[in-house]
């Protein structure tokens, strides 16, 4: 039987969403799984694979399944495994062969990258990065994270760690500490847990009226919200998230020359705050022969199906 | 006749090296022409040419040259022009189709890049990185350039000029001009210039004794002979230069996670003043799972040879 579609699986911390997609990027089916709070890896395994084999056989695709692509915070592309996710309790202090595992259990070949890199092949698959054969993804979520496509492929590096783009420095003077334990990583400022931040230090550091004042335990979503309503310092700490991404961008540019960099997640829906800054900082700090030739371009995949979609395209490589 | 040797030519803005080059890495000939000073590109064309002819002819290999290899100042692999070269009076103001000329004006294929991205294939085909897939070359001589090996391949990127790592920001923070127009460039910092200008600077601001203050226009090398005889200053000017190296390092291995960091140029002799503190500020700059295995190698090729072997090492591909 041809074999004429895959499965895109998603790991995250909280819950698990695996799909059945064909070569169109249709998801056919979809499910999400609660982590099941287990730290052990096979149980972890057992559970997914039960998952796996139910989703295919409700999509009426049994037999038909090329491979399992499967995107994971420290996923390792060359040797298939997660290791030290702080999020997983099954892989937060050890590398699990998780590719293997999975593939014996399931009985489909198993191919795993980093979640970034995951959303880097979604797009270049079926998103706006379609045709581009060199390109940045920026994921803004709860941190930063980075994959990076250079002639039509995902760089992995000498050791699959490739794209580690949040931990650059964006701020090398007195630098905001960041969750890795470096200093003035672009993540501690550019990710939601950064926007949230800036507001709670610009709302302590001046007695300027703002909507925030009233929101207690102020997150990204609602310095959005506040923004959306006009809130002057609200917009201001988007443009300095702007300008901070920018920055780095450009840096970025006179590293590989992408066509255009494209941003993800959360924190990307408030494109409207974030677009100009971002650009304006990015052309500032630019070589001049690059200036206004790089796009930045804002990820249009249903969020709901982004996840699915950028794991299961690496499993057409299978 | 079997072709098995090929021409490499560091063209530069004094003078210009051409070499016939076997297989092996052994330069049976070779020759420099000084710049003639014509701002005509076809005259400078017409003038190579005869060099080039009359070289392959010296060494006895008429009709057995594969190719001809040039790296140029801003030579584009992919278009083979040299673009607003400011050293070049020639290609200054304007874009040269250089490779096409050459190749008509020789009958040979040419094939052309800048001249950090030909002394990172020189590395790779016949120096410290034979054998490996991942490394950054960056060459420290008058300014700071960048060639960046992926998985074996020079990154061009979109638009053939991918690995300007010399102006990537090093200093955010009240960054020195470089000469780009830009502020904070790691070239404004690492190259001969940036050593020589910190050495002036930290003369002006203290009453510091060091040998350096009975040195009229200090340059790089200036400091470098005072290191050497022990001054205190000097030595800590290449400390400082190292750690705003390092630093930079870091993020260029985030970016894509190399096996090592090769050193060239002028500034790298100073490898026993520079070595321990880049190394020291590129591991405490990098996520912990990198610390202590990216390692810093300086270039071992004859500096004679090495620029005409990076651009041979270009015409095997062809």
């Amino acid at each position: 039987m041809a074999k004429n579609f895959v499965v895109g699986i998603d790991i995250g911390g909280q819950s698990s969403k695996l799909g059945v997609v064909d070569a169109r990027g249709e998801v056919l089916a979809q499910n999400v799984i609660p982590a099941s709070g287990s730290s052990d890896a096979k149980v972890i395994v057992k559970e997914l694979a039960q998952a796996i084999t139910a989703l295919i056989s409700q999509a009426g695709k049994t037999g038909e399944i090329r491979g399992i692509g499967v995107g994971a915070p420290n996923g390792n592309y060359y040797n298939g495994t997660i290791a030290f996710a702080p999020n997983l309790p099954w892989a937060a202090h050890g590398s699990v062969e998780f590719a293997k595992l999975l593939k014996e259990a399931v009985g489909i070949p198993v191919s795993l990258t980093n979640d970034a890199n995951a959303a880097a092949m979604g797009e270049m698959t079926y998103g706006v990065a379609k045709g581009m054969k060199d390109f940045i993804m920026i994921t803004l979520g709860t941190g930063v994270g980075s994959g990076i496509v250079i002639n039509g492929q995902v760089l992995y590096g000498s050791d699959g760690f490739a794209g580690e783009l949040g931990h650059t420095c964006a701020v090398r003077h007195n630098g905001r500490l960041c969750g890795c334990g470096k200093t003035g990583c672009l993540e501690a400022y550019c990710s939601a847990i950064g926007v949230a931040r800036t507001a709670r230090e610009w709302l302590e550091m001046s007695d300027e009226p703002s909507l925030l004042r009233e929101v207690q335990n102020i997150t990204s979503k609602d310095v959005y919200t506040a923004a959306c309503a006009g809130d002057n310092l609200a917009v201001r700490v988007f443009e300095y998230t702007g300008k901070i991404l920018g920055q780095s961008l450009a840096d970025f540019v006179e590293f590989s020359a992408p066509e255009a960099i494209v941003l993800f997640g959360g924190l990307a829906r408030a494109k409207e705050f974030l677009y100009e800054p971002t650009l304006k900082a990015m052309n500032e700090n630019l070589l001049p022969m690059w200036r206004g030739k790089v796009r930045i371009l804002f990820s249009q995949l249903k969020e709901s199906d982004a996840a699915i979609l950028g794991a299961s395209a690496l499993a057409w490589e299978l």
